[in-house]
């Protein structure tokens, strides 16, 4: 039961004078496009972090293939590879919504911490997510191959 | 007793297709040379968030006289124009540092609100601020004339 | 003929350690907003720029009424006040999509130039946007009452 | 003869509601670093852009040791690991520079193209820039140990 790919606009102000979009911003689509995911499951990054945990990002790797330019739509597939309550590891695509070219791959770890800071498992602390991100891992995997 | 100019290169990652510095940064660079007015005051605005006061911004304006380019130096002049311990509002000044060439003006205002959200007077909650902020209106008038 | 207001999810990213969007990016969000409505009348905003068009920004005003948090929906509402040829004017409302609660308004007004930098007349080069342009003035007045 | 490390305020635009500098910014401090190791060689970015020459990003990767907060000073070490003339890898260390803690570790690799997006060889195009570069790699491996 794949989710649906999200869909983004790139806007003027994400350009650089190179006339593509600056390349840390994909970072901020990846972002977009896994709270997008989370809101697909049925229970919400928002959500997550109302119910007292914070996911921090602990490492982010960034393929560039093509540049995308402004005003350009692009689709952008999620996957999650990893999730034991722990840790968390997503992957993404970033490609051209006319032509399906690929702009742009990348992966996320993540850890789960509470409001202190203190690393949290939540498998014990919100079982219900648990039960869902367990079941949502490698739902998208054919978007990948 | 005037403060020192904020002295600021801009970068790559603030440039846009325009080839020039996106106009939105220039309210993240208005900030930052109100946050380094502050730090030099000798109260900063770390130590007042600490101390449980937020000063979102009310208003904004900005005029745009002339562009910057990547890798230029400018300084950014800053003056509080208004302080009551209820309400602020700074003025903005930013100068091409080796031509002095005006290159954008502006004003914000500001409030002042608890963790609550709610309004508070810096007279009652941080005396030494209030003390501090209004010794300090119009230090810098002779920047702006 | 009034336009459709755009519509804009408020990112993670985007948002400050006040937990709400920073002030900012509505001046991004403002452009987004202005690039759809150009976009729906059918020249856009890309299109003038293909066609040697620049149009920077001269001033930009903004009144922040309502924090916004992460996850919300809000429209804008873009209207065009001023159409000339030589400057345009646009204003801006950010409200609620659930609620209708106005959470900032805004002004921006633009010159035209050219690749080289020099001012132009959008009446002599591109006609076609003139009277486009021409028509649109104030079409979405009844959103500003 | 290694390079100075690049000296960082870390601004409040920077963070966001986790209360921390966003991950993505690391992007833009390597950036700043990397430029700023550029003029320190005595040939900057700005003017190799100028020779016509734009160094795209391939790939990036970022390791998120520590959280940065706001007001704080950090120090972004830079080396170059390879230098070709056709491809660039650049390491970073963006470390506390009060305590020395890590915080962040990565490394970008870049590829050289003209202004009509061809692939270009900085030896044949720019002799001066080869040279350098070339005499640069790994000057800084010392902060890397």
């Amino acid at each position: 039961m794949a989710t649906v790919p999200y869909e983004r606009r790139a806007h003027y102000h994400e350009t650089d004078q190179m006339g593509v979009i600056y390349h840390a911003n994909y970072i901020r689509w990846f972002e977009e496009a896994r709270v997008d995911f989370m809101n697909q499951l049925g229970l919400s990054y928002k959500a997550l972090e109302e119910a007292g945990v914070i996911s921090p990002v602990i490492s982010m790797h960034l393929d560039y293939k093509a540049s995308v330019k402004f005003d350009d739509l692009v689709l952008i597939y999620v996957d999650l590879t990893l999730f034991d309550g722990v840790r968390m590891s997503v992957r993404y695509r970033v490609a051209d919504k006319a032509t399906g070219q690929l702009k742009c791959a990348g992966e996320s770890k993540h850890c789960f911490i509470n409001n202190n800071g203190r690393p949290m498992s939540i498998k014990k602390a919100c079982p219900e997510y648990y039960d869902l991100y367990s079941a949502a891992v490698e739902i998208n995997k054919e978007y990948f191959i």
